[in-house]
């Protein structure tokens, strides 16, 4: 379940209703005992493109969903994080590394799962990593190595493939992906 | 209130507790009765700078906070949304108009009022634009014209003056910004 439903107000315990109240353009969940609207809103995933020398850095899932498929080190952002620094925690917690985070390389929505990934790339300090704990394997990749077919989500996919376009045009360009396109 | 508090669980109705579960590396919001974790996270803001010709579209806020100081249309990523297409309704609801995106100009977080903007940039399309229902009053503003001591929000001071940036390079550089700066 992707979208958040709502049963009882989390402010008084009452039931919730779903409806088009005054004030707004579209239904919310509303508790009409102590008169809360309950705003639902997409989840923003940060993560990052960690490059060392010509590698580039991924990790194998070591849990649902896509376990056992690469991915780049990304996760939800947490209450009171900045985007950056909750991709630096993401890298630090899923490849044991740290990254300089050098820019924005990509937003990439997935609005049926309502995600909005943000994408940094930035470079590997001292070219340190390891397994961490939400991961099976960390590894650096040579571009001719990247297992294309085994990438846990396309964000990644896109990511990767917009960093190395960059990277053959000597360029730094933020890119904007969209799963389905539209 | 920036963070969100919970005390009623949305899925059952009975008392939810706020502390460290096995599974999770921080406090989470937790239900013992129906043993559902209530993740709770910062919010996505969008918007766009929107220019034509020199000029770039401003609107007075009709609404608090901030009621009578201007901004970039932005507003909350709604359910469903993609970020681009949230910036489009936005500048949409908020200045009548509708915008051509180009690319990111800026990722702009406010950890502490749990919030990450999403600026894209574009041109306005046909020079159309009216007072949206949440602004009092919309306008183009020539660069030199723009009321710098009456913004709303220091997302749009950074938006703007990163795009001023931007085209005294001949650039289109996506800038990450942070308030407090870290």
């Amino acid at each position: 379940m992707f979208f958040q439903s709502i049963k009882y107000c989390s402010n008084c315990g009452k039931n919730v209703v779903f409806s088009l109240i005054e004030g707004e353009d579209r239904k919310r969940y509303y508790c009409e005992n102590c008169k809360t609207v309950h705003y639902t809103n997409p989840k923003l995933v940060v993560g990052a493109l960690v490059y060392f020398e010509d590698k580039i850095l991924l990790c194998k899932r070591a849990i649902e969903p896509r376990k056992g498929f690469w991915n780049l080190p990304a996760g939800y952002l947490e209450d009171g994080e900045s985007a950056e620094i909750g991709a630096k925690r993401e890298v630090w917690e899923e490849a044991g590394a740290a990254v300089n985070i050098e820019g924005i390389l990509a937003v990439y929505n997935l609005p049926q799962a309502n995600q909005v990934y943000i994408h940094f790339y930035g470079n590997l300090v001292n070219g340190i990593y390891s397994n961490g704990v939400e991961s099976i394997e960390t590894r650096l990749f040579e571009v001719k190595d990247i297992p294309w077919n085994e990438m846990a989500f396309s964000s990644s996919t896109f990511a990767i493939n917009k960093f190395l376009e960059n990277k053959k045009l000597g360029i730094n360009q933020s890119h904007l992906g969209c799963f389905p396109e539209v």
